[in-house]
């Protein structure tokens, strides 16, 4: 008998191929000349010199490693004195490191929730929020985006254990969540809530505390968040941020959090040092927004379709999942890296060029960005 | 109404307290006179001022982040010659990084089945695999471990696709998978075989190159394996090994890949560092083979109770939970670092002090970690 056990490989990706789907990775330089408004590093820290010196320097006083998981060798005095200032920073009582903001989701959702519970969640969360629902052994009500009213219908018809967990900031549109509303429907239920900040933390709240600060909700009683600190942050990894007791449960319990690495020292090094920039210059939050308002303002004025952004995303309606790609495949020829949204990763199906706004681009980076759109721009736009 | 969303985590930690199985942080300091046979730094090279300087000289050039997922902005060239000379070193086609190990088990298993797929996991396969198979959309027979006619047999009662997957060497017990009848037993089913060899890179096999490329499957037309990076290399991440149409196809519909931050450039360029370190000196898989059975034949000659080592890891057993924690305490106050397993973390419930040998141990460091465990070691033992 022949042995061919991937033949069914070959199969899909025809249907890809077919369907004009198919993904290539196109590695990048270190020094290019593309204009970036593809990439989540918001405050240009990835490449600060201050932020890649402190990750070298942890590299090199602390090993390449955390040599283990957290629990026996990986727990460094530099992953707790990270723990301590970003919990300080967003106003929460303990933070725990991951090794991304994938692993923090996954673990909350398991953690906090059994058998006998119910998540419900936002038809808009993040891959990594879906995948922790599907993994927790809880039961899940998807509830239609930014509907408050359909989590107080969803956690009022269960009677056991239940949270609800939604982006701050949608990663697809830009868009915020009701987070106000969201935490007074959930204190009415009893049931904490989760909220992913990866988009929010560096952007929105003072001096970039994040969403949850921004709703004068950091540290609330039932409050959990979860963070990126690949994207504002510049480095890699993830964190969850509450109440000291969900900490420690987590550190007991949590999967991801037990049979895994520890985060590496140099990404907790990167990121202690941005955090540590982020609170000596906390005008770097206001001007990422006001990019991305900027951007926003200009592409609508000359007749693109995108909603307002409440962060750093700016996401741009294109008329089909072949002309997003071509549009952003033309930016790039032109000069500037755009990010290109399509099935399966848009839960709408609509297809979108999705631009980054970054606290370092100048006014002449701006309408660079802005005339090159425009003169790519596939027709009929909208 | 009082809003107390937490206050089952307190019933929980008390329960834990009360079974004397609560778990704690202690972050080490930089410099440390302790002597580490507890981490998963087998070849000694996460402080290897080599290995770090890649790390540190990754981080400066490259940036402290990724600063976005592989498919947008996320792959460097550096990525890209981490997964060549990867594949290269171990003898497969291709190869893809991800930020954790776990991620690319979660990547395997979800993405290689679907609705009517089934996986046949060895009982004692790591948390990740466990967690992958629970994520896939994938029916998942679990088998007795080690036991190749268990995987024959339920290989033989499902109709449609289905894989096995196996960790190389067990962590907890540190002894090898059958590999060779394993591969057999899946190519007589036309099934693929995923092999998890995180305790097995830099190693077993000529100069390091894996358990596969010891038992001559290396790659083997429907042969996987997954890697950490955090081990023998002495950084962070994961990798999938395989044929190239599988890693495009994992490119493509992988969750953990498309939705994940790359890996942070400092952890790729020290795992890069760290296989280019053991081209050169391929002595140093040999070297802790040696230490291991080194350690392993005097613990058992002194009367105590060990699995003969297969790799790196010497598993010690311990009359219960208690005096395993107390034995690894003694030894932590007497300067000696040991892993401690206990439930929930051990399938069959029975706690062990964990060693993991170290190439750059030396005699006298090797007598010294053996003289400490001896005379601290609980009664009756065994």
């Amino acid at each position: 008998m022949s042995y061919a056990p991937f033949d069914w490989i070959d199969d899909e990706a025809r249907r890809r191929a077919d369907a004009g789907l198919v993904r290539t990775l196109r590695p990048r330089a270190a020094e290019t000349e593309l204009l970036d408004l593809a990439g989540n590093d918001y405050l240009g820290l990835s490449r600060d010199p201050e932020v890649t010196a402190a990750a070298a320097a942890a590299a090199r006083t602390w090993g390449a490693g955390a040599t283990g998981s957290r629990l026996v060798t990986g727990s460094t005095e530099l992953h707790a004195a990270l723990e301590r200032e970003l919990a300080a920073f967003c106003g929460f009582e303990a933070a725990l490191v991951f090794s991304s903001g994938y692993a923090a989701n996954l673990a909350v959702l398991t953690a906090l929730t059994g058998h006998d519970s119910l998540i419900v969640s936002d038809a808009g969360n993040h891959a990594s929020i879906v995948d922790g629902c599907r993994l927790s052994r809880a039961a899940t009500a998807v509830v239609p985006h930014a509907d408050p009213e359909a989590v107080r219908k969803a956690l009022r018809a269960h009677g056991g254990r239940a949270l609800a967990v939604t982006d701050s900031v949608f990663s697809v549109d830009g868009d915020a969540a009701p987070l106000g509303v969201l935490a007074g429907v959930c204190r009415e239920a009893g049931a904490p809530l989760v909220v992913d900040d990866a988009h929010g933390l560096g952007v929105l709240g003072e001096g970039g505390r994040g969403a949850l600060a921004a709703a004068g909700l950091a540290g609330g009683e039932g409050i959990v968040a979860t963070l990126t600190l690949s994207k504002s942050l510049g480095s890699q990894g993830g964190a969850v941020l509450g109440p000291a007791r969900v900490v420690r449960h987590l550190v007991n319990t949590a999967r991801t959090f037990i049979f895994d690495t520890g985060l590496a020292p140099a990404a907790v090094g990167g990121a202690l040092g941005a955090l540590r920039l982020l609170r000596r210059e906390p005008e770097r939050a206001a001007r990422v927004r006001d990019v991305a308002v900027e951007l926003h303002g200009r592409l609508v004025a000359a007749g693109l379709t995108a909603v307002r952004p409440d962060a750093a995303v700016v996401s741009v309606r294109a008329p089909s999942a072949e002309s997003a790609v071509r549009w952003a495949a033309d930016c790039c020829a032109a000069g500037l890296a755009v990010g290109c949204f399509r099935p399966p990763s848009v839960p709408d199906g609509i297809s979108r060029l999705r631009l980054t706004a970054r606290a370092d681009l100048t006014q002449e980076q701006i309408a660079t960005a802005v005339d090159t759109i425009l003169a790519t721009a596939p027709l009929p736009v909208g």
